[in-house]
């Protein structure tokens, strides 16, 4: 059997009590850290936590050991320890496959990931959000286009955006998302749009403050990981009063209201 | 202090060992079954599991004694326990405004949503979803459009889309939906979706199961709860290899990969 545990959000502390029992009793324990980070923790304090030890597959192993894991997983109870929860990122979806054609069988335990999480500390409506994307570092000169082709579809049916930040070579920070996202937006299509940067969710000190986006540089998030939301064009009123009273919403935004 | 706790999707044990801490340690504990339910538990055995009294808030309390809620937070830790993730549904925003306006802090402790978790269980990604909708039951004749809008809203930019189904006066199978929806559909406008229903996830024996939208009456989901996703018009390859692997799509989906 190989489980998937999706760990939550920040701290060896996220993950549920179903995943932590199925943590002490499995055979082999392993972690990614590659397609989302656990900052209020280390996987040292993860295998004191769990008084076991953890192995750590890095990138290459995520595509090229998934198959050892797999073949493991026939006689073996093997456990992959995921931050956030399990396939958000598809890399999981990808083993998960691999094991269901050669007939070992898969379970998920599932953890809080940001895509739900965003909601309750932006006050944004669940409902109201539209595809999502990645702000990736330019490879070379070259800049992806990509977030800003979905957040303009968004736009044409009022949704919101969540945008994932790069993780590698390190976590990008909020400024040099926007900085990004600037060179890409030749036609100044975004320079009117607003925007939640929100730092940390999930620990004790969560920042969230709103902005036109182009503006966001100027906050000081603290720590990483960074995530962003830029606004639909139209909100709900209490999105509003929500972003007015916990992200330091401008009043501007009130016109924004439907 | 109000502490807004996220359960996870089925049962006592998805609660994360944070929020199990919080509930230890607080000075009186309440839950809602109203915007979700966790069907793996009940009232009585989380009591039994925390050791201690759990007040459930009905729907009219949720609306009308949310301010005394916020009022013995001031001086006292209290927490709501929230199945899935705190504020998926705008009703806890509502009640975190209230708490700031009148100067009591608020603190979250996430759980794991079916707002991810669908797409482990589907291998849809993440990226591709759009808006989401609920299925209400009619209100006397009427039937409201809603879900059939978003699922055009999100075709038009390629994106799935995520139907919540009524849970009032009780939890509304995928057949109820189907019918719902082919009411809804004047135009015959979804003749040719495809869609995957879903049932008890977070349980050890989740079911998953892809066909035409208004062919999947005919699947045997089990017991509650239920979500549905509507596909987009184009599947990515992986997509439908999971869907094909996991939830017996028929193999015309193939022609939907782009």
């Amino acid at each position: 059997m190989l489980t998937f545990i999706g760990m939550g959000l920040y701290d060896e502390k996220d993950i549920s009590i179903k995943g932590y029992e199925k943590v002490k009793e499995a055979d082999e324990v392993y972690i990614e850290f590659y397609t989302s980070k656990l900052v209020g923790t280390t996987r040292e304090r993860l295998e004191e936590f769990f008084g076991r030890e953890i192995v750590e597959l890095r990138r290459e192993d995520l595509e090229d050991r998934s198959r050892e894991l797999v073949e493991k997983a026939r006689h073996k109870d093997i456990v992959l320890l995921i931050p956030g929860d399990v396939a958000v990122a598809t890399t999981h979806s990808s083993i998960m496959l691999e094991a269901r054609q050669k007939g070992v069988d898969i379970q998920l335990i599932h953890g809080a990931s940001i895509v739900s999480a965003v909601c309750g500390l932006t006050g944004l409506h669940n409902y109201r959000f539209g595809k999502s994307a990645t702000v990736a570092y330019p490879y070379g000169k070259t800049v992806s286009r990509t977030p800003i082709r979905v957040i303009l579809d968004n736009w044409s049916i009022n949704a919101h955006t969540l945008l994932y930040l790069d993780l590698h070579p390190e976590p990008m920070t909020i400024a040099k998302a926007v900085e990004i996202l600037k060179k890409a937006d030749d036609d100044k299509m975004l320079k009117d749009a607003y925007a939640v940067g929100l730092a940390r969710a999930g620990s004790e000190k969560p920042v969230v403050r709103c902005d036109r986006l182009y503006e966001l540089p100027e906050h000081d998030f603290g720590d990483p990981l960074y995530i962003m939301v830029v606004l639909a064009k139209k909100l709900h009123i209490t999105e509003y009063e929500f972003l007015s009273a916990f992200a330091n919403a401008p009043h501007e935004l009130s016109l924004s209201v439907e």
